[in-house]
């Protein structure tokens, strides 16, 4: 039997800990142990059903934090996977298998080892290291990060950077980092017309009729264009429903489910007017219940993301993309203190899927791609 | 107590019978024990679940039908009914009330009441008379006129005219008669796409964006002008439904029921043509399941109309208007026999709803109505 390196022995520790989201299972406990004999002060923080922790270590100076979690998404039909989903195993391939080896377990163990081997090698590092963990990032996330950063935010805690352990690879280890995210705005539209026989539509209006052309023009619609962060907003209506089940009655009302993905081209209140505004012209009557999932943030180039690319060069002589592609993650809520916030992990191909998993290699390499970047802020 | 007419009379005793779709509960056999006694000759014609009779008087010549249905519709909510649903009384606003009274016991009562009178005023009469009866106008109805009408067809039975008892007047007896029905011609769309996520759309294909212009396209179109006969030509949609119920999917397909009410202006083949074109034209992955639910049909003036139309006028001193609106009836399968075919009976306000009911004395004038028809084309 080989041995294991830290980085993958402990990433082997975390994934054997069955912590479908928002159970925790132990893990954080495990990870606050470690971060204690680094010579940090814990801060656990139960909120409602969610745990979470806060770590901190260095004094005054520039702050970089370490966030992500410990939560993993259902594993799906056990019967699918290779092996048990828990069983962390390395394949002759060099792959470890198991729910949360990619998203993001292997993250966890890269940031702690990475910041053990830093604390040995820098006790008296400048500014101070933190650690931002929940076990609610891949469930309803209210009682996650959002709650955490809301309770750093009233006490004034400074963040200058933070660097978030999801998955942002494509093809190979750092290819790709997230230098920021997509806004997503949710709409439920309804459109209100009149019931009424198919034989006698003089007397009904037709909700389905009487939307169709402000529909095209929504989905036609060019929202912005987008700029070098960020690719153009779009716009997808996702459920559409009118109808009572009888092919001779003519509905009363159209429901639409829509969301937008938009950039920092566009505002939430300017894309909520827009949609109102076509929805006016067509003379209809409506009503939108709008939900915010999340305003769009960006990382512009600067000391973070110079520092993140230069490891990465030096580790794996890749220079990586920054985008702002893909869907929401917890980044959203820390970038409102203002941090720089960029995702760094490793390849994302298998998440959420049966048989997740990574190369085992590449967790190594994430880890000193987060010592290096330690060195280059903090050493 | 008063003492009832003999068409209300009947009308009560037919009301009575809880003849709720398909079933006949007693009604048929009750109105063919009255034709035998005034010399008809009696042809019952059950088929599968449905009771159905044929009945003939006379020989050579021109045919005059009665056509009508013994079933009624379910009563709905019973506590909501002001009596019993198959009490049948007549309240102090002379109105006779009970499930059937409008649609169409009354009438069927009436017809009865006049024959009889008739053929005992004129017993060697041209021509013939005949009563084509069903259970099931009410339900599928493929058992029903149909079924009969396809037995007559195939024996080459002579049907001249035809008077179907249905509701025809809207304020007033005699008001309106009906002198065809529009067609119906339903179809079952589906628009294919290719399902993905929102936050990746240039992976994805809408079939709600794909569709929503088409969809406006049809729903704008002008199909006919419709005729001295016909209304125009309506569509629509009476149901349209797309997505997983997730608000992040962008959903495979969309499927929409529509509905056609046409005209002798356009044919079944012409409309399915232009809706494809069009369908093509929006560049649409498309599947249509078309069912034909009636050709549209129309009886023009003639001898038929006349008659009717001076026997209301004589009767009531209304010149009924002539129309072929609202919904479909068995008179669209008796005319494909090349029969003229003209809807006159009590009127429909109240017609599938609760409390349905009609003026008690209004079907004492359409037993009149159908006397003086019957005088003017076989006397």
């Amino acid at each position: 039997m080989t041995t294991l390196t830290p980085t993958l022995s402990l990433a082997c520790e975390l994934i054997r800990r069955p912590s479908v989201t928002p159970v925790d299972e132990g893990c954080q406990a495990l990870m606050m142990q470690r971060l204690e004999a680094a010579g940090f002060a814990l801060e656990p923080m139960r909120i409602e059903d969610v745990d979470n922790f806060w770590a901190r270590r260095g004094n005054d100076g520039p702050v970089l934090c370490f966030a992500g979690h410990t939560d993993v998404v259902p594993t799906g039909p056990v019967e699918a996977w290779q092996q048990g989903p828990f069983d962390a195993t390395i394949d002759s391939d060099g792959m470890l298998r198991g729910r949360g080896a990619a998203d993001m377990k292997g993250s966890l163990a890269s940031m702690i080892v990475a910041v053990e081997r830093f604390v040995a090698d820098y006790p008296d590092h400048k500014g101070a290291i933190a650690f931002l963990i929940t076990s609610d990032e891949e469930g309803p996330a209210l009682h996650g990060t959002r709650a955490v950063v809301e309770r750093l935010r009233a006490r004034g805690e400074r963040l200058d950077w933070c660097i978030v352990g999801e998955p942002s690879s494509t093809n190979l280890l750092g290819d790709v980092v997230k230098n920021g995210r997509r806004g997503s705005l949710n709409g439920k539209l309804t459109i209100r017309g009149k019931q009424g026989h198919v034989a006698y539509p003089h007397l009904a209006r037709n909700p389905i009729h009487l939307a169709a052309a402000a529909l095209a023009e929504l989905a036609a619609e060019s929202w912005d264009a987008g700029n070098a962060f960020f690719p153009p907003t779009t716009f997808q209506i996702s459920n559409l429903n009118a109808g009572t089940g009888a092919n001779n009655v003519i509905p009363g009302e159209l429901q639409a489910l829509f969301n937008f993905r938009f950039s920092t081209e566009s505002t939430e209140e300017g894309l909520k007017q827009r949609v109102e505004a076509i929805l006016d012209k067509h003379e209809l009557d409506w009503h939108i219940d709008w939900a915010l999932s999340g305003l769009p943030f960006i990382t512009e180039p600067g000391e973070l993301l110079d520092a993140i690319s230069s490891s990465v060069q030096m580790i794996t002589g890749r220079t990586p993309e920054a985008s702002t592609s893909g869907g929401t993650s917890d980044g959203r809520f820390i970038a409102t203190l203002g941090t720089q916030v960029v995702e760094v992990g490793p390849v994302n191909a298998t998440i959420h899927q049966v048989n997740e998993r990574v190369l085992a290699s590449d967790l190594d390499l994430l880890t000193d791609v987060y010592y290096q970047t330690l060195v280059r802020l903090l050493a």
